[in-house]
């Protein structure tokens, strides 16, 4: 931009460039819910007598003309337009005269932006919940699949008992249920009607906001309208520590998947086309997809933070500053499909070694379930373990490179039905 | 501490010191949960054959000699005992023998330490719960109390047009249900057994863990066992989340405070041990407590970041990171409390002015009402708007400080009953 | 993008579209360093023998003309290349064949992002430093122009006492000082050659890094080439926390701005065209500008947080988790510069309220004054509180609107001369 | 603390308690200062003609005793005193009656804790510098001992190309050269005499503050008084961020030496009571010192963000928020000293392994290297490439394990000296 001391700097656009920054941009993707949003209003308003039926009738026809444009993907804000609410008003105001200025009766920019926002990230909500089980299938797939290929379990980093892809796969299916746990909170606080909130304080027209609630899908209102207006940012936020909460476990998935892939584990691989290398070295594959998906999903975590940083310490009712929640958080909401579709795609072309455990260097793995096996045959503890303590001493200890695990949610057995049983009725309770 | 590079620096109790940290005092609140935890083991040890009957019951006995202790206050953990698993199975030893070590069978540290968190995140949780609703039930009595009481309402930090204490009060109690969505979020996740997921990997041990679940009073497992334990820092951090989730809430409640004790505002007061102030400058009344719950609330949303930082980038299995989640979160929770209860104990002594609104400063508030009476009166908007801005224009404009709001949520009409009923449902779901 | 699970995904776009990111558009704005440094590079590969003079001059003349595209704005990153290197090196190649692919000796991708960066912040801290510079100035002006106009000063968000505009628009003067010392730390790191690292372990050419270090201008050496690539992630977070550092001063004189332009304060004023305002509501001037400056600030505050995030519990060496470190930063950078035109743009329009002292709301803003007073000829300090608070308290206190503090700093001697010398002391390390 | 809906509940000590919180503690680390900062200021106030030689020499002498008081460790907070200045006021009072009140001539409390905090963590900013060097120094000695053990260096956490336990330990002791320019910048901002600005707005007494200045030993003042009031959570803050930087290296240090120590990579080993083991898994020492780092260092670098959430969208002024600030810091420099310490300790105690490169997984390690040297010879770059690739691909290719690099920074030119050149010009601008 000009400098501002530059001469033939030209405040006013200046100031407008500022204020407007990204929104143009940003609102198309409000566009198609600000007009669902004006059809509900109209119709509300035809019931109270503020709009005649066929002042209703009109404008909802050219509603319809407006949604149809958005959906075929020809609707622009026009340069001299700062957001959405003003394009649509524009087009009424120029097919329809007076009567498109009717629309705004009963209504301000505050209200009609924070339903803008609640339905929008209502779809999004509920494709991110999609997107979280169609990953959660893959895993239970996977973890199905290969419940008998075993691995060393680690603790402390260090190499410490038996674990299976099995019980590796099935554990990132299972922490995606308590994910889909904050994303059913984000989904409560989602579904809440604020259209009739006003500029933040509601107004003088007998508004039927219950109608309106029915008319948009919404489960129930955000009834006090100072409470609605406080939701802008707190929407966002419980949102936002939804997402951020997926994407940790995204983030361990990542790192996992860079370990288990370093030429000092080897414990899976991926086509070559999914990962880099180099000719000259052949074992190096870098996990670049994993490592961006890693950092990405830092990134998101960033998120929450970012938003109370821009909301704290501010008094209730609307400042500007909300404005830059958009910026914020709808972008990041794009990076979280992103990264829910890559690491299913790229979880769908893993590879598992099936030889890990022929490496000598795992041998030690199985010392605890030696000593566990001795005490079920009858053993004491203290002596089962000195027992095999002194084999490893004397190096005759032979591991027997099996285990036996029976209990509910072991290698030997997955409890993959009930996991996907705790996951469905999580998920059901984000419901359109 | 001795700096290390002086002689006389005794190695092993450096190391000591810095690896046991906090625990020796943190682990106290976890006390009871160990014992409990312990209780169940042994009661499904029982069951399936690795204790008789006999030793089931005298190591019952000690628990709950123990568990007695604790709860008379009587219990600490002895100097050279570094956490409070090791000190429960000291005195279940040097009582018991070899009988007191067979507690340890099928058990680690790594799932001892986890379910003791979550029976402990449990009780805090529903604490919090209790806490939330009364400081919501004393919201809506004011809320009721000063529902004809107006004040200026405003946006962009501008007076912008009327708004009442019904509406304010209201507006709080209403915002604690999208709060009380994210605690639901933090019991389900919290109301998981952990319990035999041993080291992480689980063990070849025939535990039956629906057993301990029942005894336990959990609502369900994490049964994978890599699950339950990457369930460490997720738990931590749902519930830090929705603590952060809760502090905005009072941050922004104590942000209007401080505003409307100004001396520019004066818009309510509070008895003189409540606030601090001068003899020589009587109107200054510090607002010093609601300023330290904006402080601390602040402190608290920064809680989600520091466990993310914490935990992040780390592949799964435990690392000895997680040890520091519980120095970070606890008393983070005790400071919780505490904000609750003096939010509280504010609110109970507020008195509010009831002739804000005499001050020729807020004759402009009414303006949009006057434009929006005359509109139900048949004007149309635009010339309404233009007769209230020439009277305006011309100081000939006279405000009639009053506001017939009748929709849903508005200063008429505050739907207090259908607010409650909402908290009642969100907050049913946190049930022991 | 088109979901991973339809059909006609394609896998190698969908992988190359993942991991080129942003990087496309990002990378422009490294392309002028990227020649600058190749440049250098090819100098040294000539004294040292790795290329004859003929070739460097060839090389040399085709990369001024890539400079000269640059700097018109001709530049452009072909559709399949997927960064700034691969561009300059398809360019030279394409026009010079197997001598273009020459310049790649001794370098890898490596260290030349790692020098393309720093020389791309260098330039960008320089920036930062003349605007803050000239915020400096402002501020120092308005300083001085208003230093007779008393305004009341708070504690605790209460009316407290006498203060200036003065001292306010000084005090962000003075406090730019201390937030120059931090951008001086980001400089000094900026201002280390890594070039010759390589992929981050060094190789075996000998080259001549103290040369490169002159030629581009670096005041020294990233000796160790492990520390070289360590260098990633802290030098943009160092740079990050001293852009959080400005606009955290940003943020308060932002927060500032809006409070002194509420009506409840009214202390200041800007033109109409800087503000909104509405014909109905004549005292309403929403300060967007103001509260967006607020919002973005923090948006900024955020930003070393971001980055730790990223790069946390990571081993060393290189992680494409780095590559995103751009997509962070730079577009941040951009804000600032624009965060701190917009400042100073409004500064310029300013006026101050000369008159906010006859609101009887202040007159307490003077009993320190009083009791002062009495103190300096020589009435005990107790009694002369006494005295004032029983003035008060019998409301025969008369405010004298007058103060007379001469101590340095103080309202009546503000230390103009001796903070700008100050702030050029900070100023002068940071140089090219 | 007794629920305050609780019958029997103390309201005043409610109040009291919130409000104190831990000052009472946090404050003796300041008692030390609290007692200079008055000496200098009666100096002062004497020459100034405010207090009698004579009340000058009572009032030095009583503070001297309390001073050894304080040196001697017998110095303790009253119960019913608040904070460490009304406990020294308290005492001088006692002592010296009407006398002792005069000190507070010309202060107030809250240019009192800003000096007393300045001058406090201007002695921590100076033993922070010294630990860094102590580590520095020992980084530097290790780097040159180990420089002919070669170890595996990686990029994108695969094994990439030859590095040596000279460079690794060169490179850290080269990157806390970066850490300390961030220091140097909290000195600068922590070494100014915010001494007489009273409440924030300065007073009517003819303070001499050079003379305190130059008393106290700081280099220069926040000369506005309100600046001075500002630099509280900035001086905060910039010496937080100067924290987390150093975290942050400790950080990589911690993640280096747990991937170093893991059995997939035994590239060095501690001591047995240096990490904890097993003795029936012989290879498992688990790294919980480093651990700890790691997740102490997290805890650090959340630390600006935290305080940036504090002070954030508030306007100028003292509020009681800043009171948190110290609750927030003090500990956190402890844990750095801490730190930094154990660092050191752990260092100290290092065993490189000598053979690590005498596994075949690491054969590739040296393809780059024969590529180079071919290129050295006269073999032209692709054709190089080609033969290498060739031998690697037919199995012909044989390592030659060995590395000759030369230039500055690499593996055989570690320039130890001019990275301590470096270091001692930065750590010298921290100059008491």
């Amino acid at each position: 931009m000009a400098k501002i001391w530059d001469k033939g700097f030209d405040a006013d656009k200046a100031v407008s460039d500022f204020t407007v920054g990204k929104d143009r941009e940003l609102d198309l993707r409000l566009a198609k819910y600000d007009v669902i949003g004006s059809m509900a209003h109209i119709k509300m308003l035809a019931k109270i007598g503020l709009l005649t039926a066929e002042e209703e009738n009109v404008l909802h026809d050219e509603l319809e003309r407006i949604l149809d444009k958005i959906e075929k993907g020809n609707f622009r804000l026009d340069d001299d337009v700062e957001d959405i609410h003003s394009q649509v008003e524009a087009m009424l105001t120029e097919k329809l005269g007076e009567t498109g200025k009717k629309i705004h009766s009963g209504r301000s920019r505050n209200d009609q932006v924070l339903v803008d926002i609640k339905l929008y990230l209502k779809d999004e909500i509920m494709a991110l919940k999609n997107e979280i089980l169609q990953l959660f299938e893959l895993l239970q797939q996977l973890s199905e699949r290969y419940k008998n290929v075993l691995l060393p379990g680690y603790t402390h980093g260090q190499i410490a008992m038996p674990s299976s892809f099995g019980l590796w796969f099935g554990a990132y299916a299972e922490t995606l249920v308590d994910d889909m746990h904050t994303l059913v909170a984000a989904w409560r606080v989602a579904d809440q009607n604020p259209l009739g909130s006003a500029a933040g304080y509601g107004n003088s027209f007998p508004l039927d906001r219950e109608m309106t609630t029915g008319e948009l899908g919404f489960a129930t209102l955000h009834y006090n309208v100072i409470a609605a207006q406080m939701a802008r940012g707190k929407t966002e936020r419980i949102l936002a520590q939804s997402m951020a909460s997926i994407a940790s476990t995204l983030n361990k998935l990542a790192a996992d998947n860079c370990m288990y892939l370093s030429g000092n584990y080897g414990f899976i691989s991926y086509p070559d086309n999914l990962t880099t290398g180099s000719s000259i070295m052949p074992h190096k594959k870098n996990p670049d997809v994993w490592e961006l998906i890693r950092a990405h999903s830092n990134r998101l975590q960033s998120l929450p933070n970012e938003i109370a940083l821009m909301t704290t310490n501010l008094p209730h009712g609307y400042h500007r500053d909300y404005q830059l929640l958009k910026e914020v958080l709808f972008p990041a909401i794009d990076t979280l499909h992103q990264l829910l579709q890559m690491a299913h795609f790229m979880l769908q072309h893993i590879s598992v070694n099936k030889e890990i455990l022929s490496d000598p260097r795992y041998d030690y793995l199985f010392t605890v379930e030696e000593v566990n096996r001795r005490v079920l045959q009858g053993v004491p503890f203290r002596e089962a373990y000195q027992q095999v303590g002194h084999e490893v001493e004397n190096g005759t200890y032979k591991a027997k490179k099996e285990v036996h695990h029976t209990h509910a949610g072991s290698i030997g057995n997955l409890c993959t039905p009930q996991i996907r049983e705790k996951m469905m009725q999580a998920a059901s309770q984000i419901n359109g």
